[in-house]
């Protein structure tokens, strides 16, 4: 099995597994109890916090911990909404955003609030003056994803963040669900007030993720009740899960340290020998993209097809977005680039994790190849 | 150490943990996922889908996976809020609810709607007469906890469910966090439109939940996002949380089965020995309540002193529910009761799993005199 679809969903490191057994078994107290079990769960939760802050580079104090990215995009968006929504009803976002802020927005319509979609250019990317032209009166957020999740198109957070400290009444979020442990970002040094990220997608579990809020933020809570993440999200919390997630963290960005530079290698072979190929269109552009992700597309098949021709030979790809492939819509983000409907329709992600090689990279590339040949004979 | 607090969090059983760890190993995929990888994963989902639904007796298509008992309550009460506020704006409740519901309707105020709290009977219990009267022209929604969570007092489900039924437009919402696997409910039977599980309750794992959203029902999703379970709930499903939760349900209701005369053994018991304690009043009414919680309290003690003196004898109860015991609040489903502020203060709840034993509360109890004769002499 060669698995390249680590943008849907990533394996759990092992270690990170047994830090979840162990705590699950040994440590199962409800932070919430005042006895010496709910103080040891209550201490964990407390330790995975200040880890995943110190990775982040912000305070322990500024993340909260959620159930994944779609809960941690949610809150973001609904939550400062709800807050400021005395102050003005006009959030500005792109059109190239995940289902799970995109759905959000379409949600806070029906509020009655406005929404302005930033298109991106033909690389995928938004415009920084693009975006401050779409500033009013009455804007409280804008919400931009910083690795886009179907291309791997870097946006410009830190431009964006720097040009948005002349509108201080203006909250950032950053969804960073696709960079964590991939592109570096500099939370405070960019600006963002809110930011999020998922355990899973960086070999965690399902079910985790967590939310940046800046300190001194205040934005309302989608769940209330015990008061829990200091009141921003109530609920027992998933103890276990965020030692995992944190763990995951630490053990990506260690990758990131040791094996940056491998991914970069597979990646441009990948590209290289993806761009060689007649039949095939390389969708995500040459620069600014990250080094996990390319998007292609193979002339004259739909893409669902060739992503099941490739898992009979032990390939796992993707078409577009996890959370969007079985709606069979063509993708947003390759049309809103000008990618004409018929490529998008045959678009194929790639999404490489620390761990795949380049022998793995060889084997792909020679089954598309086969796929093209064998596809192409069945249908003439 | 013996673990008496099994209603702030149970101890997952070795099995649930196994489980989750085969599932995250093995069947990592996305569910989303077109491939094979995330058919299996979807395939485990739908599977522990069908088991909670047949052990609630319920369809498979009418259970919805969450993140846990508060966000399962959150969904429930704001997502029908939310829903049907154009046919009226009022909702009922009652003055002993969990944080997730109470904390949920003080939220649904500020949003304009309004709520009409229910004073239980000195046993805590709900009538329903009181909630038939309550019943407005503009009532949307009647949530009602089951096994009331610090005293175990059993609510009249059947009997609201039976009389709500000349109520059509009137949704019926049931916390029944504390009473799944304990205390039956016949959820078709009894005409709840909406229940709330938890699966750390009853030795799943934390960040596990469902809500049963009756055939046919909408309401409003709380998370938006790539339309996972059914539009109601998105987000990257917790498969391996989910399978273990089934597991966690199906153990559970065969203990059940196998042992609950030995709770009920064990906790008449200790209701017979605390009540022969001079210092001691016990809470929860003699009849009609949950065989796993006892409410009590020693005179004169606070409930979180005793709780740190009992804890370092290897007993862990607790004073009032987990979510609430470090906001230093007098218990308000205590005081609902009419008991009196002074004898709320020393409250202590004991709750029990199906693993504990007539042994262990025999020294419980000896642990409990040794206190109230320690801390007096400290005292005076």
């Amino acid at each position: 099995m060669i698995y390249f679809d680590n943008s849907a969903t990533t394996k759990p490191y092992t270690e990170v597994i047994n830090s979840f057994v162990k705590v699950s078994s040994d440590y199962f107290g409800n932070p919430s109890s005042l006895h010496q079990l709910g103080g040891m769960a209550e201490q964990l939760l407390s330790q995975a916090r200040n880890q995943i802050a110190k990775l982040l580079k912000v305070k322990a104090s500024e993340i909260l911990f959620t159930s994944g990215g779609t809960e941690s995009n949610n809150l973001a968006i609904k939550g400062t909404a709800l807050m400021y929504k005395g102050r003005g009803k006009h959030i500005i976002t792109t059109e190239i955003e995940h289902a799970s802020v995109r759905e959000t927005m379409e949600q806070l319509k029906k509020l009655g609030f406005s929404v302005t979609y930033i298109q991106p250019d033909q690389d995928g990317r938004i415009s920084v003056k693009d975006i401050e032209n779409s500033i009013r009166q009455d804007t409280i957020l804008v919400s931009v994803i910083h690795v886009q999740n179907e291309v791997g198109t870097i946006q410009p957070i830190e431009e964006i963040g720097a040009m948005l400290k002349n509108y201080p009444k203006v909250l950032f979020h950053v969804d960073h669900v696709q960079g964590a442990g991939k592109i570096p970002l500099d939370i405070h040094g960019a600006g963002v007030d809110l930011c999020s990220i998922s355990g899973h997608k960086f070999h965690g579990l399902k079910g985790t993720g967590a939310l940046y809020l800046r300190e001194g933020l205040q934005i309302s809570p989608l769940i209330t009740g015990g008061n829990q993440e200091s009141k921003h999200r109530s609920g027992t919390e998933n103890v276990a899960g965020m030692v995992a997630m944190a763990k995951a963290l630490r053990m990506t960005m260690d990758h990131y340290s040791a094996d940056l530079s491998k991914m970069k290698h597979v990646m441009q072979y990948l590209r290289d020998e993806l761009q060689k190929v007649k039949e095939i269109t390389v969708n995500s552009p040459k620069e600014g993209t990250a080094p996990h992700i390319v998007n292609f597309s193979v002339t004259g098949f739909k893409g669902e097809v060739f992503v099941h021709s490739l898992a009979e030979k032990g390939v796992y790809v993707s078409t577009t977005s996890a959370c969007s492939s079985k709606q069979a819509e063509v993708s947003k983000t390759l049309l809103a680039m000008g990618i004409p409907e018929e490529i998008a329709k045959s678009a194929l992600r790639i999404s490489l994790s620390y761990n795949n090689t380049i022998e793995e990279a060889v084997y792909v590339i020679s089954a598309i190849k086969e796929t093209i040949n064998h596809l192409g004979e069945v249908m003439n």
